[in-house]
């Protein structure tokens, strides 16, 4: 990953492996007037201790939101505020793994979840993605195993692959859960980004039985800078958390969920998601009718829903940091899709971000691309002659 | 804890039990306008993502600002911003210490680090302290018995008994460092606030091996509800703490650095605290004069250099617990001291916060304190007096 960055930071390089669409070109955010306004609270609201839990009125606010997708019993108590997405999935897998105890994961799956996961000495099971996201099959029989004490999953727009979980296989996890019970560790960053109408209900929407923590928050939407998330969790886990989240940094800053506040209340960050929904699908549609051109060569290339990736098979023979390597100096870079996978074993991927390239980037970008493919298929037959040739 | 957040929550009620001066009485601190002049970045520096050391240039301003306080060959490359000190402990005690492990702490010290140590599953050893901080005879003691892997210390205006470490004991806890390879986790989160001139070098200014990681922040100057702090680290110690930032939080906040670096860069953050000292000096001094007017009935105060608290031992058979059920309902609150305490084991102390009460509440609330232990008393010679009375 470290590779990619330095690859990507090169002068003239279009980099196609991570960020989101820039949210300061759109007509309806107004980041600045929302700070103002936080800003006209009384200064000592912005200075003195809060509540681990977060701001009582910015929690209200999630809760109401998230009724309105679907979470319709959901009590401000549950909802918890974080730094970030990574935060919540951090103190999360602190709070349910110990060493030795099994996490399943969609296989490829979130780098920052497995790091966490990692650290923590936790076993890592990875289970395979199809169109439909997590094989439930496969989750059963790892279940069945034993020692599994969470399932982590992105159901909507998965990272990387971009698929989406159907509403009749959430509700077989849920079902695993319960039998096995194991909880659900929902990471639903990507759910508002949605290109062709809402995604299925959240797996916390269906669920009855206290199965399910989820997870949301304002990276793909504002971007990552300015750090806010939300954890939604049962009842009963609500103090566990909350303690656990006191030991690490006592409490999340006031002055962002001071403007968290207002862009939620003032309508302008929901104006500003259906913005970013037509751009970013416009972006998807222009990668896509780019890759087809790849086709002949062995490239197949999904096509996500929402979210911000496209998830590409590579022809035979062809790895993906091979590709990287080739790629670079001809001006493209992108994720290889061997950093996601659990066991490192796959190398047949590569992931693709259409959100963040400027105008124009995506079709050179992804010519550049097409060039390094060929380049890389030649010197393999080439190998392969060389490697059939007498030796004297 | 909760029990004196509870008790001091009742109205009418004047609590010692915590807090800082309130900054917005403060006629040189301009956060407001330090947020506006933070919000002429372009916004897309706002929120993009950003790198998990913090911004260089806030780490610039730090490392000079710690140049100015006697760490003279300090590279911004060793200063990682943080969410806060309470951050900062969290990640240096993660990477430090295994299950088992010894820490070294001051015997009381400060709650937060406690909590996070016990988490942990760490072997906590408490140190004695006397009118100079830490024993370091005790302390090298401890250190002769193995497996320690950390040394807590807050040098300057500890919370919660006030003291100042001499730089001579600063030495000698350096060198017994270096002997026994043990790192010091030096709290410097009070140093600034201090009444008496500034506080003898850091352990950190004097420190020639890198045995020292280091640590303050904004929340005794500013309020803790903006959440910014720092950690200076050993070079080779640099890698590993980013990493383990990043599998928490990934990064901090770009809003708050940029807030950050405007109070650091204009002048007003020193023109406050220099208000500041004056201001909670004063305090200070109200308190110590009413308090001595309870020296007839056994409480003894400790006289702080700087800080927030002023520690005072109680009569015996005064338990510091006992104390505050009496108090509240007179309507007076503060630190039990046993709270702070390893092994919660001494009842005879309490920690009264000076900072915090607004005008007239010190000499009120000492003379309800005073009332408290009257009674307390009263009540001890009328159950000895029962004890000794014939049954019948």
């Amino acid at each position: 990953m470290q590779r990619v960055g330095s690859l990507s930071a090169r002068p003239g390089v279009i980099s196609f492996a991570s960020g989101i669409l820039d949210p300061t070109q759109s007509p309806h955010l107004k980041l600045e007037q929302a700070v103002v306004r936080a800003l006209s609270r009384p200064a000592w609201q912005l200075l003195e201790d809060s509540p681990t839990e977060g701001w009582q009125e910015l929690r209200e606010e999630i809760a109401r939101r998230l009724a309105g997708r679907g979470c319709d019993k959901l009590s401000a108590r549950c909802v918890l505020i974080v730094s970030g997405s990574q935060q919540g999935i951090y103190l999360v897998a602190q709070l349910l793994l110990r060493p030795g105890d099994a996490v399943l994961v969609e296989n490829p799956t979130y780098l920052g979840a497995l790091e966490v996961f990692y650290r923590l000495g936790a076993r890592i099971i990875g289970i395979p993605v199809d169109a439909e996201g997590m094989q439930v099959e496969a989750a059963q029989r790892a279940l069945a195993g034993g020692q599994v004490r969470l399932i982590y999953v992105n159901p909507n727009y998965h990272n990387p692959t971009g698929t989406t979980m159907p509403t009749e296989r959430r509700l077989r996890l849920l079902e695993l859960a319960r039998r096995y019970q194991v909880p659900i560790l929902e990471d639903d960053l990507y759910g508002e980004l949605s290109f062709e109408g809402a995604p299925p209900p959240s797996i916390r929407a269906l669920d009855q039985g206290g199965y399910v923590v989820y997870l949301g928050g304002l990276s793909p939407l504002l971007g990552p800078g300015l750090r806010l998330g939300w954890l939604v969790v049962p009842r009963a886990l609500v103090p566990a958390v909350v303690a656990m989240r006191k030991s690490i940094d006592l409490h999340h800053s006031n002055l962002l969920q001071a403007v968290a506040l207002e862009l939620l209340r003032d309508g302008s960050l929901d104006a500003h998601i259906r913005w970013l929904r037509h751009a970013c699908a416009a972006r998807r549609d222009e990668m896509l009718a780019e890759l087809s051109r790849l086709q002949p060569l062995g490239l197949q290339a999904g096509v996500p829903g929402g979210g911000l990736h496209i998830w590409c098979s590579l022809p035979e023979g062809c790895a993906d940091q091979e590709l990287l390597e080739e790629a670079a100096p001809l001006g493209v870079t992108f994720m290889p899709g061997q950093l996601f996978f659990v066991d490192g074993s796959s190398q047949g991927f590569i992931r693709l971000n259409f959100a963040a390239p400027g105008p124009g980037q995506i079709p050179e970008g992804v010519r550049r691309l097409g060039e390094a493919l060929r380049a890389l298929q030649a010197k393999a037959v080439g190998a392969e002659e060389q490697a059939g040739r007498p030796l004297i």
